[in-house]
């Protein structure tokens, strides 16, 4: 099965480092990064630019709420034409940027509380889609399987690239188990690994209690925030091309 | 002879509003937009934008220092690598919306403190120009005559339009006299449209105690922080015109 | 009858104006001062601060969410220990600039959609009260009536002000009819002192259909946004004055 | 003899942190806690203040620029109405919340290029003296030895301490080598502490080149960027205890 893997990337701010971009760039094949509204400041930017096209990394917008102190997370509610001019300007400073460094961007995910509502909220994830759609149609949407979100990708006539996670655990609707319910968390490689595997057998998602739901799927998200984070990462790529999975930036995988 | 009116526009922010955007841009041919690091919001950039198209204006970036609350008039130290960044996140930010709103990002004027700074002290300039030849060869820089700025732009290659100021008294070396000094500011629209007239038939500036200093120019940049300024701007539209003198957009005039 | 006039004001930021802060500081008895999250920066607290004392007129904390873009008007979810420290900052740096100032804060109205939650949002209320009187208890808390905040001012143990809007209609329940329902603002000075000669008259809120809540009310607020605000609150000003009612400062009114 | 140790703590912000404050409260007498303009949020100071009152460790406002992608590392011009604004806003706000939360701010330190720029700028250390004696005259200034703002500092009436460091070469006129210069930062912790011993034994400031700059001083500088450097502070202070020096909260010292 071709697969690809994804990470938020870029997500230090000015002083102050976050994650460890460096090693999930070693190990994933499309970066998401951030933009300078939740994290990311222009230096950040063209550095993880530059090494993301050094390792072969594609790369994609990962726009959030203009809110740095609260890193992206905080529900806030943005008027439309807000929300389109926002998710403009993001997907445009690294579009553009991307290009003087002779990388390009090829997809957007949205990010944390944008995100979240976006996967819930009908309206909230038609208007992100069409604000997508209409900056640039080729960009592929990297958005959560059974979602609102990947639903809007598609009426808009995106290319959408369905994600899984790798280390959070799945309700029977399909929605990610809250991080503060016991269980949410696979706290393992081995459970990583056995969670993914579980999917790509299953052909879907394996909720919390067992069952199925099936879905496509093209990107498992991994995560980099802590040493531990970028061994599980590390272990799964290996356990993934072991098992003879291909391993493609989200260009190639999805032939756009 | 050619001409161009420039103004610095688009410096709304939230619910603060800056200026009579609308009315200058029934006025000026070129327009120069702010990025949101000084001044303008996705929103503000948006309606910018599209206001400027319907008009028939050009448009272009007006970066400077990330400073809202000083509106980039404070001095600040950056260094190369993050000058370098903070232009081209800037640029590319308007470059895709403007592409996204099919209006044309044509030219860079930095703003305030940086530009300021950028005429004065060489390495800043040669740095400011680089960033941007390096982001887009074709844009051309609207810099001050006489100035670091134009130089550096000269030297990286990229198409320099000359300003000149309509409402601001030169000192003899070709600065403009500081604000606080004296007679910095002609007051009347019958002082501006003088100091124009007489800068087009001497070939060059006039300096405020009379004497001449050579040089081409191509754009005289107008103000439009009150009413007074909107009122200004118009006369000399008015008197421009009836001269005989023809009012282009930059990429007009220097046919880029 | 004993009543106060307040406004919020020092909404000014950096180079943008906003409202006529000179002109409302000779009409109020009270004014609600920005703390610099979603307004107001150090040098416009300074001046406000410096323009109250001069007129006599009392002043609190005007304290809203982050989000300068938004002006404190974008709903945002804030985690209960992040409330109360940025009630705390926002108070605090108020407090303290008053103080060196030779003025003194002695109330608190939450601003834009921080005050409209808490007006719904029963926990909110609560948790915003109880910072505020873990604060200083002896503030002032300036609460709509019969909103939940200012039934958790009660609860808290603060002295709090009730507060009506001489210019907005008011459902049914007595909340505010929405600005984009027609009738929502009473757009003549007279219809305003119209509506407060009426509330003062029946003892309580007159609602959009003539109905009556019995409530007491210490507070009118007005507002300085435009000329026409500005000549409306005078006008009430004056209206009030010739009715035989006194105008106080809230803590004279509340003798704390 | 006695002494004091400081270090610049609460410099997190949102979801990044920075240093190790919980290992340096437990060795250091006094920290400076940055107020929201370089770095520190509302929930940072609220923590950094209880954890520094429960370890009896006192603290001062560390205030900066309002530049948080800079760290407040980058010089800024600033109006001296504005630095007198800007001192005062984050004084009170650090001020209040520490006498809400049962703790007492008791000095200032400026922070990063601020403090860089008034050691030098006689004119610029004298405002920010007299800022901070306006809003409290009771507060020790924390300044580096031989400085034009220790000088200033005197001049208001403040009681001053003087600050020197323990892992940065002096050059012979009491500056420090800049960070770019070979020898600039001394490395290891036995360079650290005989550093430190010098200069108590010499009675003033030990020069890069062997000379002696005699001087009072009475607190050691200490840092928490990185685990070397919290062993380093804990060795310090494990030496200076051995050698028979008491180590003191800065308002103990100084008997104010």
């Amino acid at each position: 099965m071709q697969l690809n893997l994804n990470a938020d990337l870029g997500e230090s701010f000015g002083a102050w480092s976050m994650g460890d971009d460096h090693g999930l760039l070693g190990i994933v094949n499309t970066a998401n990064v951030a933009c300078g509204f939740h994290a990311g400041d222009p230096l950040v930017m063209s550095r993880t630019i530059d090494e993301a096209r050094h390792q072969g990394v594609s790369i994609g917008a990962h726009p959030g709420f203009a809110d740095l102190q609260g890193f992206g997370r905080r529900q806030m509610t943005v008027a439309p034409d807000e929300l389109h001019a926002m998710m403009h300007y993001q997907l445009a400073a690294l579009d553009g940027m991307a290009r003087a460094r002779e990388h390009a961007m090829t997809h957007v995910k949205p990010h944390g509380a944008l995100n979240n509502m976006a996967c819930e909220d009908k309206n909230l994830a038609i208007a992100l889609a069409s604000a997508i759609a209409d900056y640039r149609p080729d960009l592929i949407l990297l958005a959560p399987v059974l979602s609102e979100l990947s639903a809007a990708g598609n009426a808009a006539g995106l290319t959408v690239a369905l994600e899984v996670f790798a280390d959070r655990a799945y309700t029977t609707t399909g929605a990610l188990v809250p991080r503060n319910k016991p269980g949410a968390l696979l706290e393992t490689s081995e459970a990583c690994i056995g969670h993914v595997q579980a999917m790509i057998a299953k052909g879907g998602i394996v909720t919390q209690c067992g069952s199925i739901l099936e879905t496509p799927f093209h990107s498992v998200c991994v995560h980099g925030d802590s040493a531990h984070a970028v061994t599980t990462a590390q272990a799964l790529r290996i356990a993934l091309l072991a098992a003879g999975h291909e391993l493609l930036p989200l260009p190639v995988l999805l032939q756009t």
